[in-house]
């Protein structure tokens, strides 16, 4: 593959386009990857991609998966990850069901106090993993509202947080409950899985993420959510300590700059953006563009390539 | 009515209880009400308010009115004034949804373009009533998506401002449509009929407001809109030019800190709370709060007593 022309546009905002590869397989201990647009788009793996997996493997390295897409738990994200021929196990994949669940159950949320969930099973299957009673959620799908005098909905007091995620039958009913919770419950926290503005849900269209829903309830409740996926590093912490892991040697590969990259950067790690999700090139040399990678490529199985010779 | 314990806590803060009615009216030439939370809540008429729009017209005052509520047209707002029993003309009405039409209007929305509307039946009526095509609203309240491999939706490559204004039949296909319109479509533009957190659609309950479906495109669009209702002074220069009226003789008579009252002193108008809506004593006193207005009173009716002997 030529690079020439990507190579000098990179020269001029200084991000280096990923030339030797070797090298930063050589400086790291653990690939820590994003998946959608990383791994897959919608349902469709990206080339290459269980091959560079084997190749990081076979050399000893860690990989583990980090994603801000709430719908699936851990769980069922291992069958999504079977389903496209990448043998992965349950404890080496993180999606922002399971940080918002952590993080509720590191705070020592109350046991007799219940969660209201915007958002898909993922996230009730992992709250009750960890013990902690989830109501609303897609049970929720298909109430509806009707404006008559005198009507109300009631909620419950003992609702203590609500944990918004991306929600594909989001509707008016689960935006006034969860703004009665965080409004009317004293002390009830709100929790975003993600604030991700889109992400792939199919192949063939960008799509409003999670943020939307987040944006929701941030516009009736005037309150800003306590994010439990990236780039906040809740899940960095909680990854470098179940596995004995110093940041500065894991690399974080993604396709976003304010969600994936900044997380690397904030968490000390090297920094790879692939350009085979959200993020373009021009994206990336936008001069409105701040955060920047230490590397970046056209898509994950650039690593198996070692360009270094070439350059 | 006993003021005292009202009176010696607003002289802490230095926002005077309306003691003086006379001294108020007297020194206005037009009041310019809010609806929701000042005239009713919900469909509920609050005591009082009849016979104090018969007054102050009686005493050659100019009454108009101002809602941030986009669900009705002003045709529909009219029928809506007349079953709560008040006699109120068209032209004396002033929805944002029609402040959100007038705005498209103004700017010379190209004639070949079209709207694309979050929202009721009130907004499409107004672009209408401006002759600019308006798609989307009602009739997309029970598309669904199904994220099957290769989904996507087809926008309408001609939509050349998204309108949003409360919508108790929101959905994910209208945030996505909304979304694609503002991404992909060069120029395209984002239009907020109001920003409002919270509204009483019944009197039974705060309701979720338009600040909600704003909230959503915002979170997937990262862009922010261009507000037509209150605060925002588009309405205020328009109604002050087509009636010929000064800005300093309008009284903004409001429940609402942050769009009422911040309205009227951007827009060098007199301003009055009344506590019959969202804004509590304390909501007001707060330290939080640093939008102070001229007077406040419990109720409209107040005008209609004239205190100033008593104190």
């Amino acid at each position: 593959m030529s690079t020439t022309n990507i190579d000098s546009a990179a020269q001029i905002f200084g991000v280096p386009f990923l030339s030797n590869a070797e090298g930063l397989i050589n400086s790291v201990q653990t690939f820590l990857f994003d998946c959608d647009g990383v791994l897959w788009k919608g349902e469709k793996l990206i080339d290459g991609v269980p091959e560079t997996l084997d190749m990081l493997r076979s050399r000893g390295k860690k990989v583990v998966f980090m994603t801000n897409n709430s719908t699936k738990s851990r769980k069922q994200y291992r069958k999504k990850f079977e389903a496209l021929g990448l043998s992965v196990g349950e404890e080496e994949i993180f999606p922002s069901s399971f940080a918002a669940a952590v993080y509720l159950k590191s705070i020592d949320f109350p046991q007799e106090k219940k969660v209201y969930v915007i958002g898909g099973e993922g996230i009730l299957q992992e709250l009750e993993l960890c013990g902690i009673e989830g109501i609303g959620g897609p049970e929720d799908g298909d109430k509806k509202i009707d404006f008559k005098p005198g009507f109300f909905i009631e909620h419950d007091k003992d609702v203590g947080a609500v944990v918004v995620g991306f929600d594909q039958f989001i509707n008016y009913y689960k935006i006034q409950y969860a703004t009665l919770c965080i409004r009317e419950n004293p002390g009830c926290l709100f929790i975003a899985t993600n604030c991700d503005a889109v992400g792939h849900f199919t192949d063939a269209q960008e799509w409003a993420g999670g943020g939307s829903m987040v944006g929701a309830i941030k516009g009736s409740t005037e309150k800003e959510p306590l994010v439990a996926g990236k780039p906040s590093l809740l899940m960095m912490d909680y990854i470098s300590k179940k596995f004995q892991i110093k940041k500065s040697e894991i690399c974080m590969v993604g396709d976003r700059l304010d969600t994936d990259i900044l997380f690397g950067k904030n968490g000390g790690c090297k920094t790879l953006l692939v350009l085979s999700g959200v993020t373009t090139l021009s994206m990336l040399q936008s001069p409105e563009n701040s955060i920047l990678p230490d590397y970046y490529t056209d898509k994950l199985s650039d690593l198996l390539t070692d360009n270094s010779a070439d350059v």
